[in-house]
């Protein structure tokens, strides 16, 4: 069996934060969340690659990328830092289809904002309160084996109005204490490329050692990893017609050829 | 009644080459295609302004801007030229309420691939030929008083498959005489935005001056003008929870305050 | 100016109850909920007519009908009694461009299964709760004047999962007390016929004196209400190639006419 | 290995009349269309049923419907007697999790009508023209090893506009010598089920036989098998609330049960 390639991206800044709040995410993310979401999604079928940014080309070298089948994105005070050549890199790759997952605040990353173009604001609020989540299509291949509707004790809120396109597929929406909701579980096809947005999993809380968090973070992978690889570019874009054309061309006697240079 | 505010932005670089070329084009387009557009679109209820990239600020200074309802625009060879930081403001307005009408070549302009997300390329190929145009969705606005189908006797060809999101809603439909097929006039919706992409237009055909072209371009402007006007932006995405929280913080003790600068 | 022509259709069964609730039902809804919506949405450009089930009809006959440029339908323990002759009636008409406005239990009316094709059930309690409706797209003409959130104090919950097609465009989502999420507010488009679900509305409590469902409600009508009136049927979809076909009929010395009754 | 139960339904009248068409179909579907596809599709993860009308229990009795993952539909003339009960089963079966292919004439087939909700109705003409098929979604598993292009040398005509809802996603577009346009291959989801329409097909030309069109059809029916079988019906949508419910109904010294038979 061909494994899934999945390299799992953190910025890894919280985590290594000095005073009371460092000390307690450290609690339950000693390594950070990328190596946390590698231990508790290890499986047979996946070869997982946990990075941080303050690794070398932060994290996220050619040889790793050129390699994913599907990334996974958490990011949440360091997106500015993020190069916008990586970006570039990442999205071209997304467009051909690279799986990717993208985690709670990753809804502001570079990444995100460049697939969906518009602005991905939310409301949000920190007050440790309870969500519900709810599986709204409970035939996707990212629901199976999670129950219609569980809890999440202590998060931060994220809710609407979210700023995404009309095209987002809903695949889970949560309810929060506190009097608001979301689509917390949304799909997005970008070209050949599979995206899905998950937003349970704030850094001060234990969330990614959930275990129906966990499940749909693997169902995802599964689910967003490309069937036939990532394609390659298609380099022809222009060509002879394939009908014969009977008309007559009213340029057939000027040399166009200059004024294309920039397709 | 309030008239719409609309620009046409126009690089207007083919309209002024030197060369056979230039001398074919100028013969319909002698003030380039800003302002013929700008002539025929001609209505009670338009205030039109034709800009180009000439021009100081690109054309697009930030009172045009910011008086603007609806922006058309059409670009081909000089897309790199236009300014991110320009680029940045089009892009915030439209995310705002601003129509936005691309046109042709304007399928790889810096605005419209940022709003998509996507690669935004297609099939293409100059030959001169016919292209005959399909009403898809015969009760949408954007159709009014235009039949069912229509002919432009010459053209360049740009065919499927064509890079864009699910969500562009399909209003026209192309056919050519070489074998392709290419959706033609398709809409979106990027937040308060409404966007139309419409493929008819190749500079060096006087497709601007045909009576359905600039009736469907016309009916565009008016869909896209924000009905309210354009949004305020939206500051506080943040505050106090509507709903009673019953559930204790478990930060409760810990400043959590210095995390969030980011957001 | 033209009036939009508004028939508020009621099964009008709960209000004529006997016993404590038809009492209490009635304390607000004397002449039922269709009466109170006629009076409270009246406004000088619409022209409203509340029917009901027990009319003659149904309340429905043709010339009601065909004069129709919005239909808002309320039902709930009635569905089974509207003939199904009525509903293809209707059905053919909202996909010629009448506008349909559906509100609460009527998601298991015919006319609304007809037109999603799918089951549009929903969880489902009544306890008196709380609601609060969030506004999801807050450049959508429905939310005119509408504030980002408003509560019903209460109401019935309607919960997801809503089984309704993925284009269906979320307006509004609520909040309940109880935990539950629900895509509350969602347009359509079938054929030229715009559809609005709108699920505030409950018969026991007096939901459709709220200001605000109201105003959402009358925001609705005028954004359904068809802009170039109800299209007449398209009867010719057969007729000769506009493009002239080079190819050879493999077919052309047998008459298959014989073949096609049934288009 | 699994394999997946496939039904293909073919009402078999064309095949079976009398004189020069019935003969010149006869040529190439002896034993009808169903039988020529069930032998094309031939595969090891495929389990095919051939049925047709004149079959008893119109060929889908019970236990075979109830045993089918993915099927066929492929009609024409006798749309009309197709019985409404069986369309009903079939209809239950979908939005369950049953894949559903229709072929060619079958978008005025009752079942494709009733998941719709719209008319289905398009413009044809049928001259034995030649067909072009364009690959739109180059990403997506149903063109696996299809080409970007192919053509279909005499085909009916089948042309925009089509009267779909606006969720279709595009994997195919159709291009024909007369002139005409068409989304050829158009995926849709109901509830759990997944449906794909497919217009290549005339009953009069040997298109069932073309290496092209027979793996769209292998790669729809793998897409379209549900990966964890069909689902069970879903009983209970009404229940406690998961979370406290703090406000007083109003309606708590009232009997309500007995409004509620409907649901």
């Amino acid at each position: 069996m061909k494994k899934i390639n999945v390299t799992i991206w953190n910025e890894y800044v919280h985590e290594q934060e000095t005073g009371a709040v460092g000390d307690w995410i450290r609690t339950f993310y000693p390594r950070g969340i990328h190596n946390a979401l590698a231990e508790n999604l290890k499986a047979d079928d996946l070869e997982i690659t946990p990075v941080s940014l303050d690794m070398p080309s932060q994290g996220v070298p050619d040889e790793v990328l050129n390699n994913t089948d599907v990334l996974v994105w958490w990011g949440h005070c360091a997106h500015a830092k993020v190069a916008d050549e990586l970006v570039a890199k990442i999205h071209y790759r997304v467009l051909h289809g690279m799986g990717l997952i993208v985690l709670h605040s990753g809804h502001l990353s570079k990444i995100f904002c460049k697939l969906m173009g518009t602005q991905c604001r939310l409301r949000w609020r920190e007050v440790g309160e309870k969500e519900r989540v709810w599986t709204v299509d409970t035939s996707h291949p990212i629901t199976f084996g999670v129950p219609e509707t569980f809890v999440i004790p202590h998060t931060e809120m994220y809710g609407e109005p979210f700023n995404i396109p009309d095209d987002g597929k809903i695949v889970f929406m949560s309810w929060y204490e506190g009097g608001n909701v979301f689509r917390s579980g949304v799909t997005f096809q970008r070209d050949a490329g599979k995206i899905f947005y998950f937003s349970p999993g704030h850094e001060a809380y234990p969330i990614y050692h959930d275990e129906n968090v966990v499940k749909v973070i693997g169902n995802a992978i599964r689910w967003a990893a490309p069937v036939n690889g990532v394609l390659a570019d298609r380099v022809t874009f222009q060509g002879d017609a394939p009908e014969k054309v009977y008309s007559e061309n009213p340029l057939k006697d000027i040399n166009t050829a200059e004024l294309h240079q920039s397709k």
